[in-house]
């Protein structure tokens, strides 16, 4: 593994016949692995395993989370560094939702073969592209590549796996709600969503074929677009906040929203037992979004959190606001899971977010 | 993360429109999860991340490794139980090369729809047989799932994470080989490949065409072939022979025949800045392997390793032969890294195990 199996086919073939594109790709990942470091990773990619080490005290956070082409990413509509960004973003959204600090990220590839090699080394092949996106978000969160695994493949797929340390018995669970805790969520809900629903749009007026006959590229987005698309493309975890909710406040249970705010919140009340209540005019809104977006969208990367009424939670953490958007009730047989309590009265809040094999 | 992805979709359904195939499938992936436990793993399937615990004085050892239907395996030939098997036993096997107890597993699973849901619930789904051998491997080397994803994807696709722990400092890696030293290897080398040519051809001569409609399936393997291709489809990790090298020898440096002998040699050759000579008439070739498939193969997953010629090695470890099939020497830039000894001399030896984006 670590690489060394995408990476031993690479030097093999340096022995025997080189073959420069994918020694250049060796190369790069080597190069973008080694720019950034973390104390916590003693060996990384060139060996059977990477070798991590935790602090006293501590204990290890992991994660893994796969993106398939067309189901979590459209070859296209996205350009490759979003792919890269966004690849990383979800797993380091999974630390931050339990308080843990990055170590080391690991990369499975699968890749067409046109979406390594280079197209008479005109272009930056996709690859490189996606790796840009991915290494800049890796040195932004301390977070070195330490090994993965890379196939060629008929479809591009990746698996992200994290290593991140927490103290032990202080990582935020789901499972922590209690009754009469308040619920809050950072930043704004509806924007990644937003932002995909203008994506699609946009592409559906381009001629899309050529994409698929040009790997190097993507859709060129314009100028335009580029702000409103900014939290669907390049969402930032909030790795900040999880580390300050875990180790200086009181609270009792979070959950990164990455499948949509009405599922993700289902999911922490079933973990915890509990019910909750959101308030709909208390709800952070993208000002692109709608309602809907906010509630279902997904992919928004904040956290969702609970803590006791008197736990004194500020109104930013790390310059990210937070807002109080409902409270954790007690689970009764016959009542909605999640209710959104509206000027027009109160309605059940079914899950509509995210759905595997749907 | 942690089949909370896969698991978060389908407690979704659950509380909108339950589908049993997959509440099943959930279920099925908890309770086989729930079965193998490790007192690492302090967290498992549920929560954004797994948490893992090391004793005093260990570091983590973490791989990845990534299988691809008509890559690493085919759906026509292999049965879906020993795709399972493979798929842990990759990941161990990188394990055992560092010297590292296994914790925990990690499993991304992409997978056409129809290779999850029941055809009419008779046969039991693809799925269902992959997780059994999967599961069954697992309980064999104390190693709990403890999360993972699943998503649809047009191929088959499988993802394995290790999480295991070793002495601080005490890893057996790659780059330790020094000039002098000799070379062993454990068991026997050549098997998987004798097996694996005789897989294809004897599936040459089925009709494969149904297996793509019958997804429950793989061809059925006549009980005539069962031993001859044992070691291509059950591979047996070598974890004990590793703990045994990287606590009670002196092994200076391991590396896992996962790609070849000639290509995992040259790797840590590589690695040491070392090269080395190979006895052709020492090595212990599969009764039913050729000298070439025993050289260049791949996935026998024995360990090859080196220690000074004082280290004692013994003849067994853990019941696995141990075999001296030749030694380090130094490298010398005019000569080749690897060279191989017959009785009608000596020849270079070119690494032509397995290539990715070959």
């Amino acid at each position: 593994m670590p690489y060394p199996h995408g990476m031993r086919a690479t030097s093999n073939q340096k022995s025997r016949s080189r073959r420069p594109t994918e020694l250049g790709l060796l190369e790069q990942i080597r190069a973008g692995a080694s720019r950034t470091r973390n104390p916590g990773l003693r060996l990384g990619i060139g060996d059977d395993c990477a070798l991590l080490r935790l602090r006293q005290g501590e204990e290890m956070a992991v994660t893994t989370d796969l993106s398939i082409d067309a189901r979590h990413f459209r070859l296209a509509w996205h350009p490759p560094q979003a792919i890269g960004h966004r690849t990383l973003a979800r797993g380091l959204s999974d630390l931050a939702a339990m308080g843990a600090r990055p170590i080391a990220a690991f990369l499975s590839l699968g890749l067409p073969r046109e979406f390594v090699q280079n197209a008479k080394g005109r272009k930056p092949r996709w690859v490189e592209r996606f790796l840009e996106g991915f290494f800049s978000l890796a040195a932004a969160y301390q977070t070195p590549l330490a090994g993965g695994d890379m196939a060629e493949s008929p479809i591009a797929a990746a698996d992200i796996v994290l290593a991140g340390a927490v103290r032990r018995g202080k990582a935020l669970l789901r499972s922590g709600a209690r009754a009469s805790d308040l619920l809050y969520v950072t930043g704004q809900l509806g924007g990644a969503a937003a932002g995909l629903a203008r994506l699609a749009q946009w592409a559906s007026g381009q001629r899309q074929a050529h994409l698929y006959l040009n790997p190097s590229g993507g859709l060129r987005i314009p100028a335009r677009l580029q702000s409103i698309l900014q939290p669907h493309l390049y969402p930032q975890p909030r790795i900040a906040q999880g580390l300050w909710l875990a180790s200086r406040s009181r609270a009792t249970a979070a959950i990164d929203v990455s499948d949509g705010l009405s599922t993700d919140l289902a999911h922490l009340c079933e973990e915890s037992g509990v019910a909750a209540e959101l308030d709909a005019a208390a709800l952070p809104i993208h000002p692109a979004a709608t309602l809907s977006q906010a509630l279902h969208g997904g992919e928004d990367y904040e956290l969702l959190f609970t803590a006791p009424a008197s736990a004194n939670i500020p109104r930013t953490i790390g310059s990210v606001p937070v807002t109080r958007i409902g409270r954790i009730v007690r689970r009764r047989s016959a009542k909605p899971l999640i209710v959104l309590i509206t000027n027009h009265g109160t309605q059940p809040l079914e899950p509509q977010g995210w759905q595997h094999f749907s």
